[in-house]
């Protein structure tokens, strides 16, 4: 390892001292609290890794705030305690359980890389992602049952569809967990599926009763 | 699902408005383009769920910058390919064989729960935590070879350090990923650990020859 | 002061560039006309200053609605024209004799950190509170002759019990001063006494003839 | 008071059921855990009690964020214990020393009728306020050495710059109280002045070092 770690990039570490000088000056003493107090966020997100989604800057929401995690396709896995790592359904369990929050939120997002890569291999267009080895296509699996749904589309509508159904496969996952379904019924906590246009910036809200993303 | 699933609260659909109108109107040239091009960004950042850690915010990341992975205490499980869900190995994967990326950076943080449930129930008082059903506990089983280098410690110390191999640990199993070696040993990409101090903003940097963290 | 005025946290500078983007601008001609014309406010609220409060959000009002003073658990001290500061009555005067609003409410509410305050002071509990120094201490003097009323209540009703009276007694010290008994016999103005839960959203009303509160 | 007391007029009572329906339902999880956890506000706002003012409206500001106090003409008296009651100074002992909120706020805003009414006083033309009886009158002598700063201006300046004044000599009176002053030198918080433009929506931050009002 010695020979592969490095320091950091200096374009990184100008703006690291950017954000010292200002945005944390600014804010240090709310920053402090936070560290003495302990965090306590309003809402978990469920995110997609991709680098043109910012929850926090649609929202709006400062340090403290949200509680997110973010994986490929912003996808929940089943309820499945079977004692190996899974990391998604840790964050929800931490955040359901120990942080209490009030707000359950799955973003889903356009051009989702992920989610076009899950419509290649149930296509059979890639198999690569059929190995055994691959994590990538192992882990968009999960949105298999969603290629279901949509696979009646025409080709061109199916990508925007599948996104959506990365969001509803994720809420039907989340609510196999125990804790998330006892929080929900005791009026503890919200749940909510959102999807977010990147290029025109919109965000749609599923609504359960038709089925369908509507605008906020 | 049809009774649990809620429409947004208000506030955050009045906030997501004022950035539609304001961050998203100022810059929707350069959203399109990042909707019609596709990502390209330069770095992957593992970092915790902690609402109280933004990375894009300490290193001014705009859209389009960072891929960034959010799990609980940053961990990264060692490489195996078992056929299960591995939300974390499939984001490396998708950034380092897909993205391409330049750099892999992982960023731990001060006063983090996760490790301080770590340390809780590797000593003995989380029992919760080591029931079979506990995804938070399975999943912070990966930092426990962490808590044997920190065991010699006065208990005031060990936090600190036990976050500090948080980072250290997820860089050591990152190496065990045959993709990831080979992008290193390529010089096709550049490896990265950092603690942030949450209430000084400090940041520190791993430093392989000292096995030290020394500010950046 | 040079060295301790700071510039706004850049977080609530992009809120309000939001605000500013939306919701003043499709409300600019009234906002507008409120300049020109000036403010003429139905009613005057007197609330704490608890930030769990928010009158104007449990009553839909709108800018130029609500005439509000804030202050630590809605207190009115007695009419006393001694040419000291009174802030409180000088709001109410202002309110009465110039806006000649048409109502004049006080608003209390559960888990009030300022009646929490008194109960501990009352009790013997908060000898901080009692210093002669204590701008806190002092102000909570108001409410001590709520303490004589709930004293004997068990001690886990008293809480509440005393948040109610915090709203009997400014009543009662409202009616003390000339101009809001001038303007209540005159029939010219009306009041009302409120409580609110702030988890479960109740709303209170002082009933007079019975002595309670009782829902809206 | 049993004569006077009314039942809550009924529009009220409907715009309330209107917000449990909606806004309340929406963040009921949230609010119980404001219940239950207590408050942390982050900031502490001193603002007018003028119903065209609607801070928590300008910074997106949801419950639990800010800690408010309302006065006319959001003036702050001189630190002076002297066993009277003093709302204003108790509110901001409470934020600063319980709260330890991080950043302390003085907004002003146009169209102030209390300073309007200062203004009038200092030159003679409201006899009424220099009566000993008026708790307007004595309360807006807290302004007198702003009238003294803005007297050579042209009279159709005066007004706006001594509504910065009511800010800049709330700012200079906050320095007063020790607590403060402590809170200050110790960086343990940051203070801020602030005036808004009710017309036009505009929001400008006093800066010391050219003790100007610049926009934000």
């Amino acid at each position: 390892m010695k020979d592969h770690v490095r320091p950091l990039p200096s374009y990184l570490i100008q703006r690291y001292q950017g954000w010292k000088a200002t945005t944390y000056a600014e804010n240090r003493n709310w920053y402090r609290r936070l560290a003495e107090d302990g965090q306590r966020p309003r809402a978990m997100v469920i995110s997609c890794c991709d680098s043109r989604v910012h929850v926090t800057s649609i929202f709006g929401a400062d340090q403290g705030e949200f509680f997110i995690h973010r994986n490929i396709a912003n996808l929940v896995p089943p309820y499945n305690p079977d004692g190996d790592y899974h990391g998604t359904s840790a964050a929800v369990e931490y955040a359901v359980t120990t942080l209490k929050v009030a707000h359950l939120i799955v973003l889903g997002h356009s051009q989702c890389g992920g989610v076009e890569g899950c419509h290649a291999m149930c296509t059979g267009h890639a198999p690569e992602l059929e190995d055994k080895t691959s994590f990538v296509g192992k882990w968009l699996g999960i949105l298999r049952p969603g290629f279901e749904r949509v696979a009646h589309l025409p080709e061109t509508e199916r990508q925007t569809a599948l996104e959506r159904e990365s969001v509803v496969i994720s809420l039907e996952n989340l609510m196999t967990f125990p804790f998330v379904k006892a929080a929900l019924d005791a009026g503890d906590m919200t749940i909510h599926g959102l999807w977010t246009d990147i290029g025109e910036g919109g965000l749609l809200q599923y609504d359960p009763a038709s089925g369908a993303f509507l605008p906020v």
